[in-house]
């Protein structure tokens, strides 16, 4: 996705509801561009989706002057990782306890059985307590449909989730643990 | 992606650019519509990507009063069918000889190359002389690469593609071929 660079400025700047887990959707933006670029894998954000309501015309351009946000049913992020269907999304919570399912919404717990149903690889990435997990959507439905439980606890989270490591120029090592719930053969590859 | 009635009425009335090869485009999302429903695949439309630059709030809600369309660099299609990852756009032309090259973007070449290269499924459907072809993206990049050509012959078309049919219920009948072009075993599924 292209934008003139004032306007990806202004718009870091302006949409209030993006700030919350700033930091990890930055990170996780950063390391699918290097897994770009390093021809690794072909993972993207899927834009946010927009009701466009008005548009105008200005110097010969189309100028959106009304519009609304629309909720996502699917998760973030989807792409390619060696021949494999992979789709995520990032989480995070101030709780320190446990990670409250609200953050998921129905629509995308759906998708999430979905794609398991497909064959796909489909997964969080929750931060929480100052660490960032990659936990298997196979887990997260697992305890959903095993609990009445309206919040993951955190030791699930630590016992059935991969903590992930940060590296200033690589990101976050998410594929390594792609590779293992995925089941696939790093020798095949 | 869920907006209110209004306003998706309102969305094909007012964006001139998309009535172009509208039918298609619509044809398409009924029938992924339809094979999430049937459970058969799950294939969907990235939102057009938006720069936001201004925000505003009314009766609590954000309205956006400021933004600009992008440009995709993937194609507007992906999703996941019998554990393939599956991507591919739709292009109409009033051509009746040959198909422009430059219905398709730069970026959007290279991305269909990386699919390829990454085991992916990845292919056109073309809308010319009042039909819909399947054209695999292998070769529609063997084409590019053998030849100085701007266009491709709508002969190459009919030769290597695969002419889709339309049913009322079940809209286009594209998932034949994507078995055919991804060497799916439909026995084993």
């Amino acid at each position: 996705m292209n934008y003139p660079n004032q306007i990806k400025k202004e718009f870091h700047k302006n949409i209030n509801y993006a700030n919350r887990g700033m930091d990890l959707e930055n990170i996780i933006n950063d390391t699918n561009e290097y897994l770009r670029k390093q021809d690794i894998a072909l993972i993207y954000k899927k834009p946010t989706p927009i009701g466009v309501v008005k548009v105008n015309y200005e110097n010969n351009k189309q100028v959106i002057n009304k519009a609304y946000f629309a909720t996502q049913s699917t998760l973030d992020y989807n792409g390619l990782y060696k021949g494999r269907y992979v789709e995520f999304d990032a989480k995070s919570t101030e709780s320190k306890t446990s990670f409250p399912l609200s953050n998921i919404h129905p629509h995308q717990l759906k998708h999430i059985r979905s794609v398991i149903r497909h064959g796909g690889i489909v997964f969080l990435i929750i931060q929480m307590n100052g660490l960032v997990y990659l936990v298997n959507g196979v887990d997260i439905i697992e305890f959903i449909d095993t609990n009445e439980r309206k919040s993951i606890p955190y030791a699930y989270i630590e016992k059935k989730g991969y903590q992930l490591e940060y590296n200033y120029n690589k990101g976050l090592n998410y594929l390594k643990y792609v590779d293992i719930i995925g089941g696939i053969d790093n020798e095949k590859n």
